[in-house]
């Protein structure tokens, strides 16, 4: 028997044992497949040194904060509403105030005439000499030199004497410059209602801001704005519109691109802590063949009269109604050498017609790919553009006003970030959703695409991603990451300033 | 000079044919990866015989026609809509019509009180004994024997007084049984408020159909149902809830398993066609540690008394609000190799705590994962379950209802669907969305998860999904699977038949 009993007890000791083992095996596997699964997130291999580390406790007590009220309310997370409902309560986040502050290097996916505040555009509408004109659903804003030279487009009136005759002009202006209404779900049902507005919008200002010292204001404008919100070089996609000044003179679009380099020339000259911008040739993509013969004309006067200034070519305009990229396969392949392409590619919701862009680009050997959105449809696009290194540069907002997603979290950038895939964070066009500067994007971004604990190393990633996901050249890129790497540093020691942290590194046992 | 012209000549066609090369390569190139993509989607290894693709001809007639009318006219895209409003068109679609008569196989996720019709809810609530209670948001429904055999838990009226004296009452109960309402963004704005109106649904109802006899009546009709919308096996996920009788007897778990057999033997004798049923054990996730133990006394009860019907186990309740797997370690490890898992896991848009639970489910060994919704945000648990091949059981209404998605088109399974992963379409709860089967949950998934031109083989590896991923052993899954195929057949002889299409195989020259 006491043979028997020792055994048992020495079965039932093994057997818990080995159940002992196994649970604590289990704890072990769970923890090595997290670390596993976190080490792929973008910013997973960079290391916070000890003040980035006090920055980042900041940061993600303001995030766990904002996180928690959001389960508590998720009506209320700003990510899952739309940006004309949250920007108010965005503007009073700490995270978000924290982001702004932020050096976030470059801005690489925006429209020339979409970018700057709409409080400046407005301020635009203040200028001798401008006229304005309702045709349907738009609101033409053209400058003239006087009532004798009105062209005969349009029954141009003043825009003085329209301001003063109509009680509620200042609302309907607003109305006319943005896309900003009380109920976007109801006024936007669709994505091509959005769309038919948003394109409104371009020819709205277009002849606006087309006024030849308005243009090189406006530029001048754009890039105070992202200086002043910390991005330190912008890629700018341009469709070189007609310039024109009072004298009837049209400017070609070689000389647009001079006018472009001379405000950046000056620009950099007023603030030379600012390192530069490009300009990517993007014209409309509904179009037929020869007109995309001229562009390649252009493309090509334009690169040999500015070669440091031209980073390459797209196509743009609605993506499901524009031509797809299939349409203008050879003149593509004929270029394909002498320049970069920057494809717009993906940005629909449909399945098997419009997102064929994709495979267009990848084959293309587009260097970023403009939105993207429905890259995962693709595995083998995916897995080939992952293999290239080809970013993507998300618009958080603009694809949510713009009606392809309305919650964030359901933006596939989230998987491509778990995944470490490239992204670069984009604004679009602010100017038409009220928004400014890339922050507002970045805060969308850090609060949808990450996890829970995606903290500041994601943050600094997406900055460092910008830069080395622009066109510029090595030397360049290596020059501007030094250059941002500085910022960093300023802004991770004024965080620890502004919060009262002294930072001092921890004295060692031996010193005391 | 002659010479030269020549050389030159040479150098131009040379030149020219290198181009053409260039260009004709590209579109071999595009063309290889395009096909390279299709192959990877699911259903895409199927080969169609003849008759089948007459079939599809048919079907992708009716398919391209809704798309075109939804690329047209966006908001009135069907998967874009929410199903409360979508229903109705979709009642109407050719494309539903064909998928309504389409042997879809089994019905692998939904809930054993959420399943059957509303109108037949409603028709129970015509029975005698039945007893209604408003109590806060919820209308409670139970049977009694009379007036003096009332229990105190609530102030209970006869149903058949209250249908007397209330005009509205059939309005008022129907906002009772269901979510549906005219506008459910402004009703449940957010994911927490509309869960909290689904569990009072499951509380409404759970005492009227806890009564013994409707207890069979339902069950059996859920069997029905599912039958007309042809489908030929079911796994339910059940609580095992209090089922009583009009003497008092509450029914333990045990007998509510041994009423489910009997009344799953009673149909299968009405409806020999009917390949059977299998139950997941699956009680609520709000609870402690003590309640979990006493499930898995419960669990190895009903295994050993019903082996053949008890699938498996798994715990259920809104993921984002209950206790993670986590919690239960010990006692899932004690079961893991008694019992097959079929988790709900990754339910939920927040990433970084409650979709943890797929990370456990997955380490747990899971069969399938129930919803999966948050997958693709976990790169290594989607990695690790393709390799196991862990069906993935999506239900697209449900995910739509209660708010992790309004476009269809933005599901991860979209995704999962063109990365070839087993996915299955489940209809979770019927009955409170105003559904009524499968097809509805099918259609979606149909018009929104696949390509333009993804056809009827994506719907037929669908079918053979559901029973490949069911929890039938080898044998008896292969059995259903050849039964499967009968039905099939017959399906698509049906469809030639009904569309006039006369099928002969094409004689061979030979012959004339």
């Amino acid at each position: 028997m006491g043979h028997v009993r020792s055994g048992t007890l020495f079965l039932v000791l093994f057997i818990s044992g080995l159940f002992l083992n196994a649970k604590s095996s289990y704890w072990d596997d769970r923890e090595k497949f997290i670390r596993k699964e976190k080490s792929r997130e973008l910013g997973a291999d960079l290391v916070l040194n000890e003040k980035e580390e006090k920055v980042n406790e900041i940061l993600m007590n303001y995030k766990l904060r904002e996180l928690d009220e959001g389960m508590l309310n998720p009506a209320g997370y700003l990510p899952a509403q739309h940006f004309f409902h949250s920007k108010k309560a965005m503007d009073k986040s700490k995270v978000f105030n924290l982001i702004q502050k932020l050096p976030k290097g470059a801005s690489l996916h925006s429209h020339d005439t979409g970018i700057a505040s709409e409080e400046f555009l407005l301020s635009l509408t203040h200028k001798e000499n401008l006229y304005g004109c309702e045709r349907g659903q738009n609101f033409l804003l053209k400058f003239f030199k006087d009532n004798s030279s009105l062209d005969n487009s349009c029954q141009w009136k003043s825009l003085k004497k329209m301001r003063a005759q109509r009680k509620d002009f200042e609302e309907f202006l607003r109305g006319k410059l943005s896309l900003v209404v009380a109920d976007p779900m109801v006024k936007y049902p669709d994505l091509n209602s959005v769309w038919r507005a948003f394109i409104n919008l371009f020819r709205n200002v277009g002849n606006m801001i087309g006024y030849k010292p308005v243009f090189q204001e406006y530029f001048y404008q754009v890039l105070k704005e992202l200086h002043e919100d910390n991005v330190m070089y912008m890629e700018m996609r341009g469709l070189l519109p007609e310039v024109y000044d009072l004298d009837g003179k049209i400017y070609s679009p070689e000389e647009v691109v001079g006018l472009y380099v001379e405000t950046l020339e000056h620009f950099k000259h007023d603030y030379p802590s600012f390192y530069g911008a490009k300009l990517i040739y993007a014209p409309s993509r509904h179009v037929d063949n020869s007109t995309v013969d001229n562009y390649l004309k252009i493309l090509k006067n334009i690169q040999k009269l500015y070669p440091d200034f031209i980073a390459g070519f797209d196509l743009v305009g609605q993506e499901d109604l524009g031509k797809p990229l299939s349409e203008f396969i050879p003149q593509l392949l004929e270029i394909k050498d002498q320049t970069k392409f920057f494809f717009h590619a993906g940005e629909t919701n449909w399945e098997g017609e419009t997102d064929l862009n994709l495979i267009d680009a990848v084959l293309l050997n587009t260097t970023r790919i403009g939105h993207g959105y429905a890259i995962l449809k693709h595995p083998e696009v995916y897995r080939a553009a992952k293999k290239n290194r080809i970013a993507i540069e998300v618009s958080p907002i603009s694809n949510q006003v713009l009606k392809l997603v309305d919650d964030l979290r359901n933006h596939p950038a989230a998987i491509l970030v778990a995944d470490g895939y490239p992204v670069v964070i984009c604004c679009d066009d602010p100017s038409f959703w009220g928004a400014k500067g890339l922050s507002y994007d970045w805060y969308y971004a850090f609060m949808s695409f990450g996890s829970r604990d995606s903290d500041l190393k994601l943050l600094k990633q997406l900055a460092i991603n910008s830069i080395a996901y622009s066109s510029l050249d090595l030397v360049d890129n290596s020059d501007l990451l030094t250059k941002w790497q500085l910022s960093w540093n300023t802004f991770i020691d004024d965080v620890l300033k502004e919060h009262g942290v002294m930072y001092s590194k921890p004295r060692s046992i031996v010193d005391v």
